[in-house]
């Protein structure tokens, strides 16, 4: 499988992207349309046509020998079908058929976004080298995926690592998802810039008001703003504690938009995670910025087939 | 493996139990010392040889295979070695090396008492055909296991699935672990009874002032009593859901002494998960109690030695 082409497409809420990738995480061709995200389903589905569409029509394509989806959850591996907060016309949409179907019968793996970056940060990213990790990405939702073992843990359904809905604070402010003070519902970048707004930040002249701007305020010393982004740490800091305590990670690694602040968001992370990772066995937890960038989700899709691929031939030989 | 016999033991701050198992998971020879808990280690580990030594003046020890240790944590699988919160004479004590040097080499698995207890469950109690579970004990401290894709997930160190010290509660009272709002910290035996009696519920005539007391009293409707068995449920559903969230589970069982309250934490426990149990692939989440008693942990750590060998043979064979 090493020297073989796999193709990825990473399916979000605002673009289809697709690709195909080389056994060492090379993009070798790549397509991208917009999400027809407020459409019908089969419209939606003709965008994610058209991308294969380019890609096939790509000299390299007769090599490909496997396809891997990274999409925007919640999924359902077992089933083949996603259901994409953001893209209403898709519920429980058979893409895994629709896929295959269009591509000749190729074979199709599916996982959730959070499994993907974490599967592209384990191959070529701060995971790599980690046989148990937790990858997040911190930006308007909070998601992630977990490396056990050695390999991706997606879970049945390709939803593991679904950090962002895990409450740390059980009597806390409800969530979208119906829950109540989820790791998203205090750390996210807009949850950042609503605490710092709501405590008494004020924006600068240009208005922006958004979390990045939060992190410039932050910087330049602004205790409004600080606080805010030590709050979104805490909680942070309280869900990789306890995805620690359950299942035993050596390294957390986070990206996303939030984590693009650096220090002001990962010094008082680091400190917080002293307060929630006390057990002999997850003191030595390690916290980094996630290294993979936009091509995340396709490079993670094309591992997740090459990995899966490795672990049926050793399987087959072993 | 199926036919042969293996040695179990299981180490606790009250007793050291230990059996000889079939590969039905029945126990043929058993044997027990209490813990000289507040003795030096070699004391301690003169229990432990006493133990191995009427098990080995059995005339079944001639077919033992290995050997299987669950103990009280914390645990490290990869040093062998164990440090019980409350056996103070051992810390990094090289539990492993040192059986292994009284059972004439014996190969020697070492797992966290968590870690045994969900290792029986699945093998002989409410996981059974669960390739996904949580299994927890609630008692005067709150532990647990994974099971992860149909095999015990003990990770690297062999505490895996220490769910008592998650914080739910990133705000909440400090936990005698360092940190805050730990499931333990709301939901054990002791914190039951301290919450019941410090919101005015009164001990009756006996001065039974347990949680199993409390119990009684929610039973009967005392609201305060039924209100601390509800916040303890609480906090062990948002354990719960989170675990569910994060690696994926179908089933959470639980069992230990609070557990034995029945209903009166299991209605509440129920109805708490639907308020933190809210995406779409952890919705069909069951609870249930747990199944094997007082022998857990020795079965479990026989379990964990014929899962392993089963493991090594097929990775041999397949």
């Amino acid at each position: 499988m090493q020297n073989d082409i796999v193709a990825a497409l990473d399916i979000g809420g605002t673009k289809i992207a697709g690709a195909l990738v080389d056994g060492r995480g090379r993009i070798l061709v790549r397509a991208q349309r917009a999400t027809p995200s407020q459409e019908d389903g089969d419209t939606v589905m003709g965008a994610v046509q058209s991308v294969l569409g380019e890609l096939s029509a790509d000299s390299l394509w007769g090599d490909v020998r496997a396809l891997g989806i990274g999409s925007a959850g919640p999924v359902d591996a077992s089933k083949g079908t996603v259901s994409p907060v953001n893209v209403p016309g898709w519920r429980g949409f058979p893409l895994v058929e629709r896929v295959r179907a269009l591509t000749g019968g190729l074979p199709v793996t599916l996982i959730g976004d959070g499994a993907a970056i974490t599967a592209a940060e384990h191959w070529q990213g701060a995971a790599r080298g980690h046989d148990n990790a937790l990858c997040m990405v911190v930006s308007t939702g909070v998601g992630g995926g977990l490396v056990l073992g050695g390999g991706l843990h997606a879970g049945p359904t390709g939803n593991a690592g679904h950090i962002g809905h895990i409450s740390v604070d059980l009597d806390g402010d409800l969530c979208p998802c119906g829950g109540r003070g989820c790791v998203e519902r205090i750390a996210s970048g807009p949850n950042i810039a609503r605490r710092a707004l709501d405590d008494g930040w004020l924006p600068g002249p240009d208005g922006d008001a958004s979390a990045a701007a939060v992190a410039v305020a932050a910087r330049a010393g602004d205790p409004v703003a600080r606080a805010s982004f030590e709050r979104a740490a805490q909680a942070l800091a309280a869900g990789i504690a306890a995805t620690a305590t359950l299942v035993e990670i050596d390294i957390a690694v986070v990206g996303g938009g939030v984590a693009k602040a650096g220090e002001v968001l990962f010094t008082p992370l680091r400190k917080a995670l002293d307060d929630y990772a006390t057990l002999s066995f997850v003191q030595d937890l390690r916290v980094a910025p996630a290294v993979t960038g936009t091509d995340a989700g396709l490079i993670g899709a094309a591992a997740a087939v090459i990995a899966g691929a490795a672990a049926s031939e050793a399987a087959v030989s072993g």
